[in-house]
């Protein structure tokens, strides 16, 4: 945590991961920390805030996730574009030192037990919902968001200020075989449309 | 249908939607064919390629997903900003020409008895996977997508051509109050990351 760090009122969490960034999930359980990348991660509703986000069975942190019960959703950044890749490729159970490997560093927040990875733009603690036949059939895991937080620099005022931030503050959005795309320029609707 | 409108392979569909446009969800029940936005879509699998996406219950477009069992998720662009966010605020149940007032055109595709909304950089036919428990207490609906197509000008070899489209042609991804982000520049991993 740092002076850039502050936290976001519920009502507005599902700003952080409207515009669908591919995120970072991380969990904790049994002295053990993961972190792998998710481009299928999607915002459920408002109030109370959920939020969907698939793990493939193979997936180390998807066990962690459902010993818990908890889970972070964080918001990588162009900078951590190389951190995210790896994360996203490499699996815990072939490679003990993952984090480290991968240039991870995490970070705690007081309250929470779970770990936070350093320079994200955007952090979203959850607790699981547990849905044993969505889990089961379409490795889809519902969280409901009980704490967020972001980095100043990016998200403030209840928005996301891309625009106002450099080009390495832009979130990461997925496509496919190491190809992603940032997030681009605003485009706001007249509010005579509204 | 044009020139520059062609099949996506269904291995490759999940691409279309994998770094989290705000889509448009179209649908046709007796007689009446119906368009919403929503940002709350994502990828739910591979093969065959599955996705969910969240209807409200005050939505009419869900009412014609439950009673039909099908549905188009598209992909629209920056040129369709007023209209995404036209669809997306007003109902069909509060004004009946809708579509219309939106400037929404809607197309036929032979072998489909879907409304697909012209001017848009990708659609999904899609068929519902029921299941209600999660329809009624989440809103969340999952599809399993039985036909892809692309403009060529934007989607072409099995990738987004965002960088050699003109900027009308970016995919939206919708923040909250009128407020999107265009899709920005592509990132991609070294190869020897991979």
């Amino acid at each position: 945590m740092h002076d850039n760090f502050a936290p976001v009122a519920l009502k507005n969490a599902y700003r952080l991961i409207n515009h669908g960034p591919t995120v970072l999930v991380s969990a904790r359980h049994g002295g053990v920390d993961n972190v792998m990348a998710a481009a299928w991660a999607c915002a459920l509703d408002f109030a109370p805030p959920k939020l969907t986000v698939v793990l493939d069975k193979s997936a180390r942190t998807r066990a962690l996730v459902e010993q818990s019960g908890r889970f972070v959703i964080q918001v990588p950044t162009a900078a951590q574009l190389q951190l995210t890749h790896g994360v996203g490729t490499h699996s815990l159970a072939e490679m003990p030192d993952k984090l480290a490997r991968c240039g991870v560093t995490l970070f705690d927040i007081p309250g929470q037990d779970l770990p936070f990875v350093a320079g994200c733009a955007a952090w979203l603690a959850c607790r699981l919902v547990p849905e044993p036949h969505n889990q089961l059939a379409y490795d889809l895991f519902i969280g409901e968001v009980v704490g967020a937080w972001a980095d100043t620099r990016v998200f403030r005022d209840g928005h996301w200020q891309f625009e106002q931030a450099g080009p390495e503050w832009r979130s990461l959005h997925y496509v496919a075989g190491g190809h992603f795309y940032a997030i681009g320029d605003p485009l706001t609707v007249p509010a005579a449309d509204d």
